[in-house]
């Protein structure tokens, strides 16, 4: 059966009574979004904040390949498996992008037996966080044109705008426009250009707000451009745009409450890019699933070496959350991709390839232990192609490393097929739960923080720096000093070239561009061409996707 | 007090309960969208096939002028005091278009005592039905240029596609832009536009759908653009695009639940443009509240020739509706504005400029006598400065009409402000209901249609065509021949010129240019420059517009 098969046959909860039963939550602190989806209201989360906090688990994976590892589904998996063993478990999930569920890419609501559901609300418009936010977004961008029509008192450079428009769409043909055009009741034409919806940095902001004000006050300070010195930035306060933002975004900062196919309750909140921004859930989500159960388990974007990162310098750090245990999702085809095997030949026995592409995992625990500080158990997403020899190899190289490796079939026995993994997570949760540490100190230079993450988590020999970025950096040290940096390289290496599979050691990272988040507080470091915007393919997803008479959605995967 | 602070003192109660007791509509029926608005489901809509239906009662007005007629407020009270005088009558109003909020015309959920609530939510994202409009729209403007990019085995002219992009921003700098820049990688370079999401013709198939099935087949029949002989259409389900939209559209479709200040019940749903397309509410939302109630108070956009006209030609004659009667609002102050007097001078007493003024309302009066075959009660919306005589001129004028007029004052006392108007027109309703003749038959020409809504309802003299536009038409006929046409022209005047007021004859239309509006089914004929994309002022709403750290808004009007 398909992914979307499996969820409409789940056996789904009233919300409000699954929440009342299990969490004990008030139905007039959950605001229902029909019968299925829930937000939080703020008062009730307030009303938690003397509780103690329970233990935060973190989800993340080698380097990505086409093949894909299974994080979500694991998340998902992991949950079910914590409440089976009669753990009290919440898992936070990031909700997915509309664009991409009509291109290649598919939904992100798990897998197979381990989803979240109603798979095709939460694929499709959810609750409208993301359509706030895209909103909330391009009124700051339609306020700034207006500004520089009606005189542009405060001097903004239209050469010099660096907020662009978003939609929610993979949409190429608007990566890079001319807007403004057909004559002076137009405007003043210019380049512009929209990103998807969660390469907004409102995204990011609402991720990393404490709060309504602090939403505010984060959107203020958007820099949406500079006078025309290049230096003098413009903030969105200065507009007077962040207010009416924030009221677009007052229902958005809402958690929202849904639950796996399971009947145990998730929290899905929130999806900012994890290559120009950090990748992660929100942090209201996070803090209130802390709050309502005694193990959270979230995920982090991309690998350990981008995702989990940004976990602990960004959101970690900001919000002063602690993680107790890291889980690091692989699978033997990818280990073999990593391992130089071609992506038609990985369902191939393949012992040697095996132990190369080892080598991946292997670099990601280390510096899980090492750089993160953090107790890790290596869970392998079970295919039914993978061979004992091959699984029997994995435990011996994995224990060489003092990591437990468990086998994990959620995507075909749900929560059952994870009992193993709940119960090696639960033990190192319970008894020996780690404190991390980051990867570099905040007092550093903006530059020393990224040397810091690329030679020690990448295994960078160098970092180097285009024309004048070295500069700018140095220059932002005074006002920006503080931030952390968000890196933006491919998630397929530890290097910036994608096809380098494996653990490479002593490549350069050369910084090409580097852009100022100063709303979501953090320094864009981009080695590479980061896209954010993507493309539809030939075969759009979307030409199968249908629904019939009764609003029954086919055609989604 | 403000329009907001009076909502936010309203007591509302919780809708699922109101529709249960004053509907019987079960809570399992009624999909909640937080505690006080909800979507009635398609299952419990088709259950009540077999009901008879209520009486359909149309609320217009004479030619808007800039102090504003208060329709919507009207439509409102006039069923809260239906209710009040022991009726059963909902009411069926438009959805407000969140870009305009930010700009200078502020929300439209009705104002003083007669409003809908909540207040803040119906007018910035609701339920989130524009947003789906909007991504649905975007989804095929994507999948365009995407087929474009990938081979075109359409052969879609570049150069005449017609279908743009939307957003529901008042945005003016992306009304005419060049998209596709930036090389290969991006597309093709070409000329396009956005226009604000009401203006899309996914609002008007919405709006004129009767389920899903119908909605899928509607959105398939949208010309997208032409091949390159100009001739050859291609339509959107050539690029497979209508199933996904029609998903996108699967909650969007359901008509929502609200509550006014008295706690009577509102259908909200849908909201086109009342120029190039129909301007009313969803035929959806129309024809369930006829079997949920024995009065159903419904508005459509503009002054009784753009919207009652449609509302009529359009929406009845596609939906087989049967209005019993029309509310015609006025204002002293707008009859005055009619005879000549400057926005400055409206609260001076003035009989000879409201005997002058009288010829637009007896014009409009007229033409839903004779034209619509309507019978009509005339309602004024009453302020301080309106004086005995000025009343007692236009209750005389009224009287040789043949028509009733009553003051209504349910923007300072709700519904009980409007009793008069209520027992006035049940009186009508109950005792000598109308049945409506459209204006022009189904099977005149295209030219032949539009000439019959210049002359019997704008009172013109003759109608010209620019360049090719008759040709146009008349090809048209052929394969379009029996779509009724829409009017685009301004709103302000019975010509075309917005500087003419009172009721002009014999003046000439000109249509400048026409489009084709497939998927909607009706013809739009533009005489005139029709904005399809808002600006905002210099000093935007929005400046003033904020949220505190509990989710209050402030300074939306």
């Amino acid at each position: 059966m398909s992914d979307i098969e499996i969820a409409q046959q789940a056996q789904m909860r009233p919300i409000i009574d699954l929440a009342g039963d299990r969490l004990g939550i008030p139905a007039q602190h959950l605001d229902p979004y029909g019968h299925y989806k829930a937000k939080l209201s703020l008062d009730y989360i307030r009303s938690l904040n003397d509780r103690p906090d329970g233990k935060l688990i973190l989800v993340t994976a080698i380097s990505p390949t086409p093949a894909g590892e299974g994080k979500t589904t694991t998340t998902v998996g992991l949950g079910d498996a914590l409440n089976r063993i009669g753990k009290k478990a919440i898992m936070c999930l990031r909700e997915p992008s509309l664009g991409p569920c009509f291109g290649v890419k598919g939904g992100a609501a798990g897998g197979g037996y381990a989803q979240v559901v109603p798979m095709e609300d939460i694929n499709l418009h959810f609750t409208g966080d993301f359509h706030a936010i895209g909103v909330a977004h391009n009124l700051l961008a339609a306020m700034i044109d207006n500004h520089i029509t009606h005189g542009n008192e405060l001097h903004i450079d239209p050469r010099r705008v660096q907020w662009k428009r978003v939609v929610d769409m993979n949409d190429r043909a608007l990566r890079k426009i001319v807007i403004g055009m057909g004559g002076p009741g137009n405007g003043y034409a210019r380049e512009d250009g929209f990103d998807i919806v969660v390469a907004s940095e409102v995204m990011a902001i609402l991720c990393l707000a404490s709060g309504i004000e602090d939403l505010k006050e984060r959107l203020g300070r958007i820099v949406i451009g500079y006078k025309a010195d290049g230096k003098t930035p413009i903030y969105a306060r200065d507009l007077k745009a962040h207010g009416a933002m924030a009221a677009l975004l007052k229902d958005a900062i809402k958690p929202n409450l849904v639950q796996t196919l399971e009947n145990n309750l998730a929290i899905i909140h929130g999806g900012p890019f994890a290559n120009i921004a950090h990748g992660c859930n929100t942090v209201m989500a996070t803090k209130t699933a802390l709050k309502l159960a005694d193990y959270v388990v979230t995920e982090a974007g991309f690998g350990a070496d981008l995702g989990a990162e940004k976990f602990i310098d960004i959101k970690c750090r900001m919000a002063g959350l602690e993680p107790a245990a890291v889980v690091l999702v692989a699978t033997l085809r990818a280990l073999k991709f990593h391992g130089g095997v071609k992506k038609e030949d990985l369902n191939q026995e393949n012992l040697a390839a095996l132990e190369t592409g080892f080598a991946n995992l292997e670099k990601h625990v280390r510096n899980i232990q090492t750089h993160y500080h953090l107790p890790c158990v290596v869970s392998i997403n079970h295919f039914t192609f993978d061979t004992e020899a091959e699984i029997e190899l994995l435990r011996r190289k994995c224990e060489s490393l003092g990591v437990k490796v468990v086998l994990a079939q959620h995507w075909a026995h749900g929560g059952a097929g994870a009992e193993d993994l709940a119960h090696a997570v639960a033990d190192i949760v319970d008894n020996a739960p780690g404190r991390h540490q980051f990867v570099y100190d905040g007092g550093l230079s903006l530059c020393e923080k990224i040397e810091a993450v690329a030679t020690k988590i990448y295994g960078a020999g160098s970092v180097s720096y285009e024309g004048k970025v070295r500069e700018q950096l140095n220059a932002w040290n005074a006002e920006y000093g503080q931030f952390p940096v968000c890196m933006a390289k491919t998630q397929m290496s530890f290097s910036t070239d994608a096809t380098v599979r494996g653990a490479p050691t002593g490549h350069n990272i050369h910084i090409r561009e580097v852009r100022l988040a100063s709303g979501a507080g953090f320094v864009v470091a981009i080695a590479g061409d980061m896209m954010t915007m993507p493309g539809l393919p030939k075969i759009p997803a979307a030409e199968h996707i249908d629904v019939d008479g009764n609003g029954r959605i086919s055609g989604l995967f």
